[in-house]
């Protein structure tokens, strides 16, 4: 792969940015740069339009309205646990997707949340002014929590609870713990102000953007009844599955429709939709995305790149890819353990997908000498700057510091602290409820903060979800996990002995499942609503687990927030400041699972020596089909094919700057027309995370003409059609 | 993990190697070091009697003699190919061992072969002589076959044919092709005239030390005819299995006797036999170990450690972990499914321990840092010196080149070339047989070195032995190879197609599976003796694909030995040359699964602070009992608790360096005497692939008063017994 510069050296040297490079908040999108490249006008107008059209899926991902009816656009892929959740012996959803033909078809999705940015305020003063108020020194424990579509590299096995917790703070120095629980307590409180005065109907979320550098007050309007309309087979949905994905050429319909409905069960009524142009855009044609980029480290140190190097991402990367082949030859045993597996299998697929060209990005020496060479470049403009270094101290030797204090027992964290050594959903719903009933006892300013009150709902919606739970799936899980503990801590680890006991992972996570009964959404509740007396005298085993982990669990995340996270984040918040000081916004910040507009234009890129064309074709699909999966076109498609149009634009590339969380995006061109449904990215896509290369980086659509061929003449979808018809003709 | 010099840097210093370091040959062993700093004088009749009686195991091992009828202490892990091969649905010697109480019940080893060094020859003139009559240039394609307990990193799934080729040769530049050739041919004709004076009594082998600083002919006497005598069960054989590999405390009975017989169905005579101390050797004793070491890479350059730490390490770790969860979880099925895979279940995990440590080496940026240092020192030191540097001239450039030149069709090399993606037995013998059946139509010099007279009797050992071959396990082997070829070499490739056509993987695994009588020894007799003609007639599936293949197989590893290994070898042999040059023999060649001895002392190591005793004793072998695998203490051992001393000593570490093939080295004290049984090492022994740690490095060994011991009270092992108690009386 080639090397592209990165934002920090441009900063530094007050270079431009790369062409096409950025995913800009919407306050403060480069028009003018756009206008000098591409000769487009972006108005305020245009941006009010575009943000109000645009959802985030709370499941990690992105979607637009196509109607004024609540109608939403979004992949199949941002369906998953719905999907799953409507697929039992009888029905195959996941396998033979799902057409609607009138509101009474749709399926609900209950774990599934959509949100619309309505307002943003800066907040960026008062937090620095309840800073300057702090009489130091005063400790306490608190924690914040991140969405994204991707797991987190060191604890992310399936992420059942959404409000997984990257818990951050209380730090090594009294004043760095005061400030960082002013700042939270500040954050709640501005927070919970925020919604009282909504009464409801309005989620208030604080964001720091630049790492700290800016502080934003975020309110949404919150959908919680999320209907599916429409799903393509999964043999078109996701054609070429594991094999095709992050390649291109492609031809996936990776597009899905979903309805948000009010309170009264009526569809919600969204006036601020997108328009579609079926022809999409031509090649060179200016687009935009907007979107909710999960995350992105560009501004790591050198040091956090060599431990994602060297330690996380071979570890995850090993681990996962030893259960992807568990998963891969249960899903032989018969067909329902196919079905079963189709889910976490694709889940972890992708993921093996990412990390491994993470790494391969890490592992390319040019790389680690550039981020070497831009971070000396960094530290001398520093020192240079006598005032803003006694500001920002020494940031780099904090974080090796750090890093040097949490190697001895990440394991340890990691397995016990972070639950890794506790695969499968029912386990995460016991340490849910345990934890759950204690942290809703105490005072809400003192709970762990991914239990605050605020976050509560979205934690019931998906402990109370009819979501299936699949046991033998379950033992796998689990076993794998446990074993894997074992093999990393070691088999005289006294943690992995009180575990275990004389039992083997095998014998162990098969006695939990099975004397288990919270596979029930009612006893979950019933356990939930009873608290603290209800969770103390439950005798359900894998409660009893949860229960007798948690004060270790507890002791090992508090030790990790205080010895790696907390200096980790206060040092990454002084390099902020170092660069916001520099350069203030004329970049972008990295990406936050919060609303971005990347832009960039229909194009192919050169793979060694030859031109990749940026659309795809149908009739190539059918040239490809081999009868079997993931290479087999659907019997759907089959009988249809004489009816359809072999020349219709199937998928397309484009120079976007995105990541992980825009899955879902529309593509939209300069009259914010949609003209592409983003579904993907090229395998050089991946390096994103920490830098962007313009060269060879590509987002993949969906080309809005096959998503309508389909729709009419493959699976007669008149309800959808009708919809998105009339809406276009407004 | 502390850092240790090796020994690059010490001969360039002219520095002392590290205490305790090196593999030394015989005709070169550090006798005055050894004197000095342990008061032992090794005398040449010491060497001589310890050489004849250490034998090499084919299969990738050492044992001793340990009676002059024949008998051999070796590993239970170096008997795993007969151990699965008397393995079946009613007796199962893999989980209950064999102990056999008369010649009658011994079991005939079908794929093993033993032998013993009888003499070395320097033929380093010869060969320099044969190259100096050189009239340049010429091309002609060649190889040769190394053979080692570790697998090759880049093509080693499990070893079937023991012949893992590792071809080198022909070079960029027709001197250095004309050049290898000769080399190859003056080599090849030296062993044909040693083993037709031989008359079939001896094997003749040449081998290169010091990367080609010196020539030998090595003579070993060969037995063919091999019989299993005891093996404990696999629940104290490998107590603590995979979670305890690399790991110390230890409480493994690793140890088997096999026998060897004369062709006429007698015992061998084998009066240079070791006698055993049961009392074994003390705390800070010297001990030593004579054995056949298989590979060690410390002479790699740096560029060569980067390859193998950004591509080929991560890739072997990451497709050999999913196919540990295969194989995992396919155990899980019913018993017989467990009982299949054990074996190379065993085998996998073990590589990836190993595999995984030296991951962990190559990512330590100071090892990377010092070995780009030393590098740096050598190349400065040839540029110092104009005649060696005309003579040498630039081997780290022209291995930097060959790895560019390799990069771009490394995974159509591996997959298709070397058959990583072709998994499971019988692919491996229809390759072997549409190969040979070509190559013993020519001449013997034009071969492939692989299939050269001197190497068929092996060839035909291993293809005619009733190894089992279990279907399902051949399936999953085959369509997981299948399956990572099409994800790695993507499902558009024209080779992926040709194979595949529109099966799956596991469609097509399944019909040749199932379709092919490979699995018959009989069957491939045939095909053997019946050659081309045989081969070219066969429509059996499986011959049908290897044919298939053949010429493109043969083309990428014609182009693999061009660009790649033939510079690499012509430029490690400058290397070598410009080394040897300035220190001699002062040193210790790379391990090349030639007789070695070692040296060092009984000790424990200091472990994050706390000591580590040198010996394990039995009473705690019962306390780490779960009655689980793989902790369960065996039933036999249960049952005779009572009669055992807890005091015996288990199992122990010493400061020996040793590697892969080194497993079942007796380690012997300045009398000669077994002290002990080489099974294993620490997990820092496995960076000693790269340098050697005389803090942290630690071989395992097992104590003879265990196995004594056991033989007594548990086995009731009269026979063996009575056979030991002779020995040590003579």
């Amino acid at each position: 792969m080639r090397l592209a510069f990165s934002g920090l050296l441009l900063i530094l040297l007050a270079s431009p940015l790369q062409a096409d490079e950025g995913m800009w908040t919407f306050d403060n999108f480069p028009a003018r740069s756009v206008q000098q490249e591409y000769g487009v006008r972006i108005d305020q107008a245009w941006l009010d339009q575009v943000r109000l059209a645009t959802v985030r899926l709370e499941n990690g991902c992105t979607g637009s309205f196509a109607s004024d009816n609540g109608l939403i656009l979004t992949n199949r892929h941002c369906t998953f646990s719905c999907l799953s959740e409507h697929t039992d012996a009888d029905h195959n959803v996941w396998r033979d997707g799902l057409v609607a033909r009138h509101p009474g078809e749709e399926k609900r999705c209950s774990s599934q949340q959509v949100s619309v940015l309505m307002t943003t305020t800066d907040i960026t003063k008062q937090v620095a002014d309840a800073i300057a108020e702090l009489d130091p020194p005063e400790i306490e424990e608190t924690a914040t929590v991140t969405i994204s579509e991707s797991e987190n590299v060191e604890t992310g096995e399936a992420v059942v609870e959404q409000d997984e917790a990257e818990s951050v703070q209380t730090v090594q120095e009294a004043s760095d713990a005061a400030i960082n629980e002013a700042r939270n307590k500040i954050l709640t409180r501005l927070e919970q102000a925020c919604e009282a005065e909504a009464k409801g109907k309005i989620s208030c979320e604080a964001v720091a953007l630049y790492h700290g550098g800016q502080y934003f007050l975020y309110q949404y309007k919150r959908y919680s009844d999320v209907r599916l309309v429409f799903a393509p087979e999964v043999g078109i949905g996701a054609f070429g599955g594991d094999p095709d994905n992050f390649n291109f050429p492609r031809w996936c319909l990776d597009a899905a429709f979903l309805r948000v409905y009010d309170d009264d069960g009526q569809p919600a009524k969204t006036p601020d939709y997108l328009r579609w142009r079926a022809a999409g855009a031509q090649a060179g044609e200016p687009v935009f995305v907007p979107g909710h980029p999960g995350s992105t480290e560009r501004q790591l140190t050198t040091a956090q790149l060599e431990l994602l190097r060297n330690v996380s991402l071979p570890d995850w990367l090993m681990r996962n890819a030893e259960l992807r082949g568990r998963y891969k030859q249960f899903s032989t045993v018969d067909e329902q353990a196919f079905d079963e597996v189709q889910e976490p299998l694709t889940r972890i697929e992708n993921g093996l997908k990412v990390r491994k060209n993470e790494l391969a990005a890490l592992l390319d020496d040019r790389l680690m000498d550039q981020k070497r060479q831009r971070e000396a470049t960094l530290r001398a403009a520093v020192t240079a700057d006598p005032v803003l270094a006694a500001e920002v101290g020494d940031p780099w030797s904090q974080i090796d510091q750090a890093i040097v204090e949490y190697l001895p027992f990440r394991k340890q964290y990691l397995y016990i602290g972070a639950g890794v050594g506790f695969g499968g959903k029912m386990f995460a719903y016991a340490r849910t409820l345990v934890r759950g009933a204690a942290e809703r006892a105490k005072p809400n300013e003192e709970r762990l903060r991914e239990y605050r009150g605020t976050a509560l709902p979205r934690i019931e919606q998906s402990l109370f979800a009819s979501a299936p739970v699949h046991p033998r799936l379950e033992q796998i899980q689990l076993a794998f996990s446990l074993g894997k503990m074992r093999e990393e801590l070691g088999p005289d680890d006294p943690n992995v002995q009180k575990i275990l006991g004389n039992h083997t992972p095998e014998q162990l996570a098969r006695s939990l499942v099975e004397g288990s009964g919270l596979a029930d959404p009612a006893l979950r509740r019933k356990l939930w609503e009873g608290g603290t007396v209800a969770v103390a005298k439950s005798d359900d085993p894998m409660i009893r687990l949860a229960r007798a982990m948690d004060p270790e669990a507890r002791a090992l995340r508090k030790r990790y927030e205080e010895v790696y996270e907390g200096p980790i984040k206060a040092a990454a918040e002084n390099l902020a400041r170092a660069r916001f000081a520099i350069d203030g916004t004329s970049t972008y910040p990295d990406a936050t699972f919060t609303l971005r507009l990347s832009y960039g234009a229909v194009k192919g890129w050169n793979e060694l020596g030859h031109e990749v064309d940026p659309f795809t074709y149908l009739g190539r699909l059918y040239a490809r089909n081999t009868g079997q999966p993931p290479f087999d076109v659907p019997k759907s498609w089959m009988q249809r094919k004489r009816d359809l149009d072999m020349k219709t634009r199937f998928n397309f590339v484009a120079t976007i700057d995105a990541t992980g969380g825009n899955s879902g995006s529309p593509v939209i061109n300069k009259d914010a027309q949609l003209v592409g449904l983003l579904f993907d990215g090229n395998a050089y896509s991946i390096a994103g995370a920490y830098w962007y290369d313009p060269a060879l980086n590509r987002a993949i659509s969906v080309h809005p003409a096959i998503i309508l061929e389909a729709l009419e003449k493959v699976y007669d979808a008149d309800y959808v059609l009708g919809e998105l018809s009339e809406a276009a003709g407004r």
